[in-house]
């Protein structure tokens, strides 16, 4: 038995990595740290009842020696947060599965402009991999540091990366309009994100300023030295959880090409991607509570617009069971184990 | 034109009251104020745009000063800083309609028990009208100072009214199962009240331990000497707005008699209570966004229990627009004006 | 007073029509008819319990003797049967408004090849007036015979009529990415409507296949002469009311400019359109009931393509609300009457 | 491998066993039946494209000679229908799981009247077993046949039952008010269900008159000869899934006692019920995708009036988990396999 612990477990996604966990044949939860619980620690079911005749375990507040025991670290941190911890522990553990920001950008200056705070652990940073499996897979195997990419990042490179692999990216303009679930922002208490506030509403937010548009220009340039052009249009819709995103890419060229095969060649093994029929769409609906991207239309809306609906659970394939995913990559067990 | 100003107009009932008067013919708002602006004060549509083009004004911080050219106060604040405010400035005023719970109590010890706090302003709560209109109109009349009833009690007291009046509560037992919409609780964050947290589930909640179900108990006591034995039992559901109470009447004796006769002779010429067809029951939606309370099913569900359900707007007739109610039959405007 | 019937009530735009009308000083509803009712007719509060105490009204089966009495018509019926009715009954009216799509095309062929059915009214048709209020206004008054836009034409076309007027969309590319509500799609029985299906969901439907698409083009090549090359991408989301559209307008010159200035300009005397400050975004709660349409972002995300957010309630502005509007225009009411 | 066919696979029941499954260890879904699919089948991936990539299987029409191959059999039928194929199969296969209510009134008397159809097939009646695993476990390993109860009374059943079996309900009234996700109403194209109908609404309905009412009353009768006076209030609310059921049992006696142990002394080994602590009470969020039933209050609410909080999720606890769980029993397995 491979033993886990997770630092920062009473969040949205540190709950859903424990729900994906309790169904692991290979791995024991074996430490719950969050600081939220008083000195004491406080019994899990206490503050989640769901988890009742699941999982008995007490949830602490993290001290290093508690790390003797465990194999395999979750940290699940705002950012900052996590490269404080990460840098203290790394040694101490077997693999690291950050669920922050704080890993994800190998330039950075890029992650310094945008989260406005000063990068204290380049050592991990640099032997760090961007956890996406599917275009990863090779250095996930045997990593002992794997950043777990953003929710919206997942959700657009998956969409995107069969142009970019294809070369057909460069000088294509890329307009990404996404639609979030409300779990996206956290479980804390905020004017904007209580019932009466998203029910029965749609809200644009943060267009062409969300930190999670560098994740996806920093990946592809970083991957492919590509550059190409992004507008990023986030809004929230009254859901629990779930991320759609229409991904209209335009090209120059007017010669509609068929790129429906790019993507089938490209994802035709992968567990985890599903592609929609021809003339078929994806729903959020289809990818709750799963592990799952489900890509579809994959088809021009125009004589030079290509469109590409992806469609993750946030908590899902966008964070928690993408970073167990991860696990089961790098310790060499079968990927999809806990995940279907 | 009667002016009025709101004080504590940026809560969900502060904003409700706006709504309801912008439709009213012979009253003007003219003052707004709220804490939470900044010193130099900010245009109402900045907050909460839905009301740009319908009504420019500033909302301030309150300063008694600005009283000058206000005839009607209505109190969108908290219990405690309503009375806090009320005592300053009932000499300046001719109408005070106050939305908090400072004034529903003639007997201050059950305020002071439930409330935990002292009561400081027991001069105007002799003067108040507890406003229920279908029950108090008489006394609303030309009173100067309305103590409007809590959203709870308002569904609850209406439901049970006619079987009171009639004498027949006597000796019953009562059992409340009461279901609100979210904004119940304000405009506030609040971690209980996050979308994540709301949607897809139902929470009871303070059982029994509600502070609306002594201001029910109260009202009964003080208008027929009156004790009965009451149980409470809210629950918050998945929606914006809305109560609905099912209240059941449990008889020592087992003749069942139809009361539904009772009903109709007590509300007939109410334009504000609609009694459901036999057979029939209200739905929540039939009176979102209304003054309205809907009363059905009227009948025994056994041999010795009557139940009656009884749907108001938690922010209309359990709020807002009894308020405005309240001042149109105290200023002698036609009942209904704005709210139809 | 002037005498209103409305043929179609029971759908949710009669209902809504309803609503606005029984607030509206200068006319009287005298007539609802519907083919939904039994033979003997039904009270309308035995069907929507809502307009209880509202309105005492019976709906029956429509025959045209019915129309003596009546001076406008409202037609809230499916496509082909509005015209079958209209043509019958557009002598003994003053007014008919119609909001069926079968009025909307000039050109009969492209309303024949969207809607698969002959066009049997030309002469009505060549009589009418498409009534989008702000940029129809002078041929509304007086008119006759008013077709009243669709929910998503009205969100488009509002969003890019003073780009069209300026002569700034000939040659661009337009992308429309619009949500709407669960009640466009009317109240029927329908498996894809029912609520298990729609709540946590988000479906993209009929991507380039809905007919409201033509009704945009037909109304610019109409009104301009203008041809532009437009994608439309309907979604529902787990919402009752509200359509909001991002508007993506891709130029081929790369220079920026300012055109807020030109909705500034087009719209500063609207009642019913609202700009969004400078940075801010519309969000559908804002034109939830009502007949407002907010515009917003109105800036670049990237250097050639203009975003607008146009957001209403596809009841009320798409719908209800709208064919008030027109109604007080044609009739010379005051524009904004039963409508703030 | 037990090999596994369910017949009725389509409706929110049927896709929910499909779920539960396809996690099993022991077993595999071998066929899928439903009227629903042309003649020549169709893939299940097709029909519900959640469960691309989880399992190919083709949906068909039932044909007897296909049961060659088969152990158990889940009936996910509407009732009549229901016990029309459990007859003629009944004999081929190892285990019979319905899930209609054709099997769950020993008495057919009560069936046939609640039901107003005769009974077809008196035999099977007579085998099958009621599964209510925790009051029933030994009856059910071993059975053949299992009548798998429905929802509303599973959790009223086990809510009471612990009093029941302590002969504390003899004499006493029950008044049960219930509240439902829309799934209970199964996926089928009804007015009442459309997504504007529900949200934003709470619609009691069928009250004393519910089917599922006399299930639990005949279930008492049957197990323990006990008569008791009970009421049911069944309402909608807008959630997809889950009920919760506040029980008042209402004592002659004023002698509070703590009845709290009686329930911790029944149900301490069952692994799907979790009593919630002393003044903590069910969140249908706790229970949704999943086998428990959660139990709370449990306490007086006045001198004489008892209250059991009881949720579930009615596709899970309430149909198709429960059905799993029935089905592990039956088999020998291990009681919680797939279920945890």
């Amino acid at each position: 038995m491979v033993h886990i612990g997770i630092i920062g477990a009473l969040g949205y996604t540190g709950k859903e990595i424990i729900h994906y966990l309790t169904r692991h044949r290979m791995v024991k939860i074996v430490r719950l740290w969050d600081k939220a619980v008083k000195d004491s620690g406080e019994s899990l079911d206490a503050i989640f009842p769901e988890f009742k005749n699941i999982l008995d375990i007490k949830v602490e507040h993290f001290h290093k020696k508690d790390l003797e025991n465990i194999d395999v670290v979750f940290l699940s941190l705002p950012h900052t947060v996590s490269m404080g911890i990460a840098s203290e522990i790394s040694d101490n553990v077997k693999l690291i599965i950050d669920l922050s920001a704080d890993y994800r950008f190998k330039d950075s200056n890029v992650y310094e402009k945008w989260y406005q705070t000063a990068h204290k652990d380049k050592d991990n940073l640099k032997k760090s991999v961007y956890g996406l499996p599917e275009i990863a897979r090779d250095k996930i195997k045997g990593s002992k540091f794997i950043a777990n990419p953003g929710c919206y990042p997942t959700s657009m490179i998956l969409g995107l990366y069969p142009l970019a692999e294809s070369g057909l990216l460069k000088d294509a303009q890329v307009i990404v309009d996404s639609k979030t679930g409300s779990s996206g922002a956290g479980r804390k208490a905020s004017l904007g994100l209580i019932f009466s506030e998203i029910n029965e509403n749609l809200k644009p937010y943060k267009i062409n300023q969300h930190q999670h548009m560098p994740e996806v220009t920093a990946f592809f340039k970083e991957e492919f030295k590509l550059n190409f052009d992004l507008s990023f249009v986030p809004q929230i819709i009254p859901i629990s959880r779930g991320i759609i995103s229409m991904i209209y890419v335009i090209f120059k060229d007017k010669n509609r090409k068929d790129f429906r095969k790019i993507y089938e060649d490209c994802y035709q093994k992968e567990p985890f991607i599903r592609l929609c029929k021809k003339g078929e769409v994806p729903e959020l609906k289809n990818v709750a509570n799963s592990n799952f991207c489900d890509l579809g239309y994959l088809d021009y809306v125009n004589d030079n617009t290509f469109l590409i609906i992806s469609a993750i659970d946030n908590l899902g394939k966008g964070a928690a069971s993408q970073a167990v995913q991860n696990m089961n990559i790098a310790l060499g067990f079968d990927e999809r184990e806990a995940l279907l």
